[in-house]
């Protein structure tokens, strides 16, 4: 068991966070494939990302394909990611489901095998009020006080909007530390009403500006591209880190324009919306495109996207990809 | 097993498809419940019912909690409703999960047992589109090719709209033989595209409307109010079908205004969105006031509503009560 | 002054209520073109219908351009319907604006100048409430009670989803008669709530549905296929009109879905949220195709749309236009 | 003509960019009210404000309802601004209309009384799209090329989100300077792919957090409150420009919480969505609550709210007028 004797708190919140797609074998998107999990691939690209410095993994979200993979499939892959690191940095797990009693007894089993925390999104059958929200991560903490829990905060996929009164009221659960966070406009705010009690991890490419309105405090993003090759995510947080301390934002803002222009063709017309109903294709194209790791192909019923929805998440993998090189380089 | 040999067919959707909640003992609101099914309220609801004269029994959709029941408590629930029915109307039982794979297993299991079909909807994690969606079914027809299909056309649920496109290629799935359907205004252009080949459920209320267009095909739809006591829905039913006959269609006419008066009470205001925010808490409270059948608490998360939507569910439910009761004294 | 001398009232409404597009010289796309309308192409259309045998003509709507006229072209386009009509049918125009006392103030010059009533939406700024909504169409026939109303109830263009309680209260006010519909999924309950004080048009398309359900009652629906030629809108509501009287549907249900056929490439995939980005451009591609019309281009700024978008209205219009030549042929 | 001899430019715009209601007499709630405008209190509180140091003023927006004014009223009201400030701040006038040729018309007036600028939103009859919207905005600069344009970008009014090519876009029209904006989430992408030819007003509470992203060009803000009493406006102003260049952001620190908690009962619970649907409302209850400026009632047809938001938006405005005394006295 590599499980940390203490559960994390909000002050272990620092840095790059991660999340890995769940790698599928070629026959990956057949309904009749009964394990589709590529392990091998897991086992490397977690100790590739932990060799490359990164500070946490998560997986199985939206694009880790917490929804269509089996239980036996996610069971297995979680004890691979929690062997493979060891105890060198904190495992999240996804433990997402259609409701509180299903996801209590999957995060008791990440528990007994030495998880450290769930990225964890609510159950998505009705469009859920604050209220049942709130209790809903009370009943899962209560059930499993062992675990740390990242609330995942998509509210394309969970028809909630996270709003201020719900982060004040799970704020008073100690469980509760941190959360992939999509839209910064409202991160002073939520941060202020949960009383810094949760350190919010915004997108990778607004870390700087998050930890410009609070260099102190904002010093964590969840990364989606240290999958396509974690050179450039680690000097990115390493330049915000230094920019924080010295005040000298020079740095962070030559990179910022070059990583969004890579990112911007893996949003299609429609924006983020539109990007949404595809996430996982688009996002498994892209990190195929990149190279770094074989993601495979996506399982039922979410395989397919427009060709040029693709063709423009593929694009964003490969330019990411030059990016890293560049950096290699030393001209970036 | 009390399966019939052959697979149903179009043919045999006729008449009020009943639909029943999944009852909860007194505790059924805790996470900490493991099984939380009053199966002896379900043997005697289906058993009821099949005595009242319903053509057949659906469950385990949103007031069905399909959702939040574990997998141990809905196996034992298709069970008891299979084991009750003993073959006497077709029982459909609801599997819809987060991918299709595990759709598969579970409505593999309801074949095993000798349930007749599945009331079967989308994963809802993307917004999915129409091809996916096409493929979805297809894929579980060509796993289990014994079981019928009734296509669950949840648009607020299931993120999907179900167009007209849609339904032209599921029409060609043999097991696509019928759906429970919400809104009327495109049932015939979806009766036409689908070339007959999917007799739609429409609302109870809707029933002598659709009726009306098409006297020969439209003579099913889906019933939530026989569960509130079955005598008004069968007789509604028998006048419907008797009008369709001679073409004199005054007592339908003569029903429809009190039946919508006392199901008015059951929408909130905000309509049918807000009404499927809370649409399984409604429902519940809704057949708990009538009294035919104990529906019980909710399970998490899904267990709370404003307190006004659910005195005014509470009503609908002791109105149609009331109907029924000046049915049976010869007074309706 | 054509106009006559009592107002409307509900049992005027019966038939095909046809609408026409505000047709737009060659320049009409350009912001420089002062004065953009083709009055004698209105004068010609308007009297075309009449001869055909239409029951009421309205304008100024969604295709009708009435946000993208300037006052001076719609008050002179009134003058030229009114004048055109010079009494023999209904002339309904539309005075959609910003704020109640703009409205007002227009349909006074409309009954000055002798129009019979209005086909009036919302203000659209805000997302209006059921009070505020109902308490605008109280305001202005309280300020101009000679004219009658016919509600336009377009749920995209107006952001208000008229609901049950909506129509509850509006059928109070008597100028109120009818309403351009959309969904006939709520037109019973809408009927009944109105207490048959409205007499609501469905889509043409659905005017023998519509007529199904209440064949005494459901007698009008608004046409916007009069204007690619009329000789099928009259050949179908004449049709409807027999059968509802001898109960024989065979020759609406023969025609049908062949008009179905050659509508469904009006509507772009996405359907009717995506169509209603770009109606006004697909109805004049529609209505300049079939040629019966001279519609001309769009008023700024709603002038252009995805070029298949275009082809396929286009292609719907042509469909309609041979439909049209096969009933003169006799082989419809 | 007070108006400057050259059209202001992106350099001009800086600090406090007040925005301010259109006061109503006391009848201007009543839609047989002729002339419904206190022209006395706009050149009051034009007046006060300039005195206070803002440092431009716009209205004839959402709470200016430049949606329910009408011409003949917006007409004067500009006149009053335009003099009132007689070339001391720059005046933006709104011309929001239902089409490009009406918003020309009305603007050529603004211009030849000799305003600076319009805040200018979107036609909202259509949901438009991204290059009829960008073409909407060419055709009146073009149109009248001597006037300044801050795009008024509201989501929930005008039906357009208004995404990264549309800013790439309108960036190229020498006459778009700025941009009343309300997420901040995407500030730093829109301010990149405009080239820094436009800057953005950010909401007055997210000033710091827009300066903190980039001090030396996110130097402005549109200011909603400085009408409720503007000494706490200019102090944000002040502390924000001293924190920027000094680097040290305790004041602005300080104050923001306090600033967020009186401005959090402005938002019914439902949040953006639900304060959309009543923002004049509610922003005329705030202000006539804090007591410095006399907004009056709301003009037809958007006069009501639910009492208990408009309770929380007067406690809103109460709230900050306290701040401002502490301010004055010096316990802030």
């Amino acid at each position: 068991m590599a499980r940390r004797q203490d559960r994390l708190t909000v002050e272990d919140v620092n840095g790059a966070w991660a999340i890995i797609p769940t790698p599928a074998i070629e026959t990956g998107d057949q309904w009749q494939t009964e394990d589709s999990v590529d392990y091998d691939e897991i086992a490397r690209a977690v100790d590739g990302l932990i060799e490359s410095g990164v500070d946490a993994i998560m997986s199985q979200g939206t694009f880790g394909e917490g929804a269509t993979l089996t239980w036996e499939e996610k069971k297995k892959m979680m004890e691979v990611m929690v062997e493979t690191s060891a105890g060198r940095v904190p495992i999240f797990v996804g433990v997402t489901t259609m409701n509180t009693r299903e996801t209590i007894r999957q995060l008791r089993h990440a528990r007994d095998i030495g998880a450290d925390g769930t990225m964890l999104g609510l159950p998505m059958w009705q469009q859920i009020d604050v209220p049942a929200a709130v209790r809903f991560y009370q009943d899962v903490a209560e059930a499993v006080p062992e675990m740390a829990i990242a609330i995942y905060a998509n509210p394309e996929a969970f028809k909630f909007d996270f709003p201020a009164p719900f982060w004040a009221q799970v704020a008073n659960i100690p469980q509760v530390i941190t959360c992939k966070y999509i839209n910064i406009a409202q991160l002073h705010l939520h941060t202020m009403v949960s009383k810094k009690q949760i350190r919010f991890l915004p997108l990778e490419i607004d870390h700087a500006d998050a930890a410009k309105m609070d260099p102190e405090f904002n010093t964590a993003f969840w990364s989606p591209l240290a999958c396509t090759g974690p050179e450039l995510t680690m000097h990115w947080r390493d330049s915000v880190r230094e920019a924080a301390k010295t005040g000298d934002w020079s740095r962070p803002d030559e990179l910022y324009p070059q990583m969004a222009l890579a990112l911007s063709s893996l949003f299609p017309p429609g924006g983020f919306a539109e990007f949404s109903k595809y996430n996982i294709q688009l996002e498994k194209a892209r990190i195929n495109a990149a190279g770094w790791m074989k993601a495979g192909p996506c399982r039922p019923p979410y395989m397919t996207a427009p060709e040029h929805y693709l063709e423009g998440a593929a694009k964003s993998g490969t330019g990411w990809a030059e990016l890293n090189k560049k950096l290699l380089e030393g001209t970036l």
